[in-house]
């Protein structure tokens, strides 16, 4: 077998930090479930051409699979590809089990995606994503577009996350201004503005005049790019710019919506900023970019929108809208700043010590009594001397040695020192003792 | 787009199924925390030369992955396949990361894994998988062959699954027996043993005898295999058929001590059964198989046994026992038997009615400090009259609808018609109502 190395882009835990992730999915989960989400899990993988044609980077994204025995006249898992993200499986459970789900469906997805993108800092070809979703049937209310930002900010605000920011734009302002402007390949234009982070605005223009548009086009549409605010005034911002275009009327009506409704439920925590475009094209309404304030430069920690016309059977549309945290990018980026972290790297709770290999049916039977009442225990993996159970336990940060003494059992804290008396049918330890905790530590950076 | 089928091998849930399978997802993980069994994932690609050679059945089944815009110059991604179990993934996991592992090293791992076998009924491509793992460095005690299978068996007794036996054999116990008959080809006489269930002991005769066994090795090691007891008499039945050999030796005390030692913690639990042997080669010593009882037919549900040589990095061995539950295929065997269902297809427990889209506000925050007591609530989808927003609820089998009354906030139970006034603030619903329940039903067959 030869040397074993890490795999670019598919990043693992070792445990005391799976439990940071650990709860970060269960806190997740929970805000999910109490705002009414149903969970479903989706199949990895989809038929390629489904898969295929949502966007410039989704494309060369796409892993293939096949089955290495596959003989030629076998064709099981040809033309199969693993998901680059969960908006896409879903909206094709929508159409292939309507008739079994009720409208508007809420649900929750979290699961594993996969990207074949060159792999660099906070970007993995295997991450797990966290989506919520609304769907319904034929029409969808607007309202929604502000609901999903509240439930993921509810999620964000029980989780040790540094102060975050969603930013949010409604393609359509984009769309209607470049139609306004005369510039109708919407999605080139889409595209190179959008790497106004990367290249900056004088490149932007540039692409867009060798692309086709006049100088005066291209300069007005890094201008829009360059619009923000906190409350509605950014619809006065547009409109001194002077373009006109019924899109973009009503993209500036539904952002505006947006940001009102969301100034009475959460004043600050959305940013109208039409610089935010998300590198898919099934998106047709609000989208949405997640920030942690101050790394704007690491990228998002998640984001969705509005996509209007992703499921549909031809008869009926499905109009959905979703926001997603990239819960592995978020996660590591706490881990590796040095802000987080598990504060052992077992559940355990209590090592019930063994002095003679002979008292291990004893000791099995402390452990369940102990378990009984949810309290993690494991017995020590041999007998061995008071020093080497305590170094055990030490090494792995669990916080109780069981011994048998010819005084009936006793419980030690082997933090500080302390050993008492204790009945496994009635000792407990303190609360906060119980399950392993999230440490937030002090900013390193 | 093409019409949407489902594909083969790849099930997925309706929303009040999942349910049932994240009520089973959650009770394994409690068990397994309450015993001890850190979490870790692992990614989902192993370097295809890893998944290879594990045995007849692995190699037939591994699905390769490759980026579809991959360039000839650009190999990321050559040689790399989906993971067919979590045993050879965890053993790389600690190979790569013992210097950062406290040993004995408990695990629990939930991941799905993916095979690329003929799909048939009980058979999955793709599978969820629940784990636990316990490996050391150099020398791993006998004492965790009968650990693992009461961590899976206290695992089990918490969920709704019919009665289940664990049957157990040791590997050396057939490589003994061989060797000590002359046939020293063990892996081609232990594979052709292994379809006695599929073919028959006629048939396995056959074909032994066309691998090169004689007549009388062939029906012996047929014999062998219907050895079975629920004590440790299994013994004497061996020693009946005169093989001798010192692995013979080794393999009958190493499981007369499981069997006695599991009579003393969990009698009738384990079956001895010198049938059981696992597709996979990594197993060195003691072999698992769960089955429900009187569904033998329809296979194991789970399984898994001792490797001594699979994690090893040339200096150090790190021996293990493990178990798995085929979450998958036990949960979708429930549920398409009749057996379980969700109660209800959503987490939520209210439906706070609208009777006018201007209350919208007013009833997210009556939402809100529900949710603040851990109550599931969406606040209804539009306005409607008091029928149609009955409807809503019942169709998804949310319990309790919330109005807002000339006399205040009222909540209705739909079941019973009654409605009471309800404060925000302290109203709750009976603990029962609060999540969905996993119901299960009489048994159809």
């Amino acid at each position: 077998m030869s040397k074993i190395n890490p795999i670019s882009g598919f990043p693992e835990f070792l445990p005391s930090d799976r439990i940071v992730e650990q709860h970060f999915l269960d806190v997740i989960r929970e805000t999910f479930e109490l705002h009414g989400f149903a969970s479903i899990e989706t199949r990895a993988v989809e038929p390629v051409e489904r898969l295929s044609n949502q966007g410039e980077d989704a494309d060369k994204e796409i892993y293939g699979i096949r089955r290495l025995a596959a003989t030629a006249d076998d064709d099981s898992g040809a033309n199969l590809g693993l998901h680059f993200d969960l908006t896409v499986p879903f909206a094709r459970y929508v159409l292939e089990h309507s008739g079994k789900l009720a409208f508007p469906f809420r649900r929750y997805q979290i699961q594993k995606v996969w990207r074949g993108e060159r792999p660099q800092e906070g970007r993995y070809r295997e991450f797990t994503q966290a989506d919520i979703d609304i769907v319904d049937s034929g029409e969808l209310p607007n309202h929604y577009e502000v609901e999903l930002p509240l439930v993921i900010a509810d999620a964000l605000r029980k989780l040790p996350v540094p102060e975050f920011v969603i930013k949010v734009n409604n393609r359509k302002i984009p769309e209607g201004f470049y139609r306004g402007l005369g510039l109708d390949d919407v999605t080139t234009v889409l595209r190179i503005v959008d790497k106004i982070d990367k290249i900056g605005p004088d490149k932007v223009v540039e692409r867009l005049v060798e692309a086709g548009a006049t100088d005066k086009q291209a300069k007005l549409a890094v201008q829009l790019a360059d619009i923000s605010s906190t409350d509605t005034s950014f619809v006065e911002q547009v409109r001194a710019l002077g373009v006109e275009h019924p899109t973009l009327d009503e993209g500036l009506e539904q952002l505006g919506a947006v940001m009102a409704a969301a100034a009475e439920h959460a004043p600050g925590l959305l940013m109208a900023d039409l610089r935010i475009a998300r590198g898919l094209d099934y998106y047709t309404g609000a989208v949405y970019e997640i920030y942690l304030v101050g790394q704007e430069s690491f990228g998002s920690v998640g984001g969705g929108g509005r996509y209007d016309a992703l499921a549909s059977d031809g008869r009926t549309t499905y109009p959905g809208v979703g926001i997603s945290i990239g819960v592995s990018r978020l996660v590591h980026r706490l881990i590796s700043l040095g802000l987080l972290k598990g504060s052992r790297s077992t559940p355990t709770a209590v090592l019930i010590a063994l002095t003679a290999e002979e008292d291990r049916a004893e000791a099995m039977r402390t452990a369940a009594a102990l378990r009984q009442r949810g309290i993690p225990v494991e017995v020590a993996p041999a007998a061995a001397k008071f020093g080497k159970q305590i170094k055990f336990a030490d090494r792995r940060g669990i916080p109780f040695v069981w011994f048998s003494t010819d005084n009936g059992p006793e419980v030690k804290d082997i933090r500080s020192g302390e050993q008492v008396p204790a009945d496994p049918a009635t000792w407990t330890p303190p609360g906060e003792d119980v399950r392993p905790q999230i440490e937030a530590l002090e900013e390193n950076s």
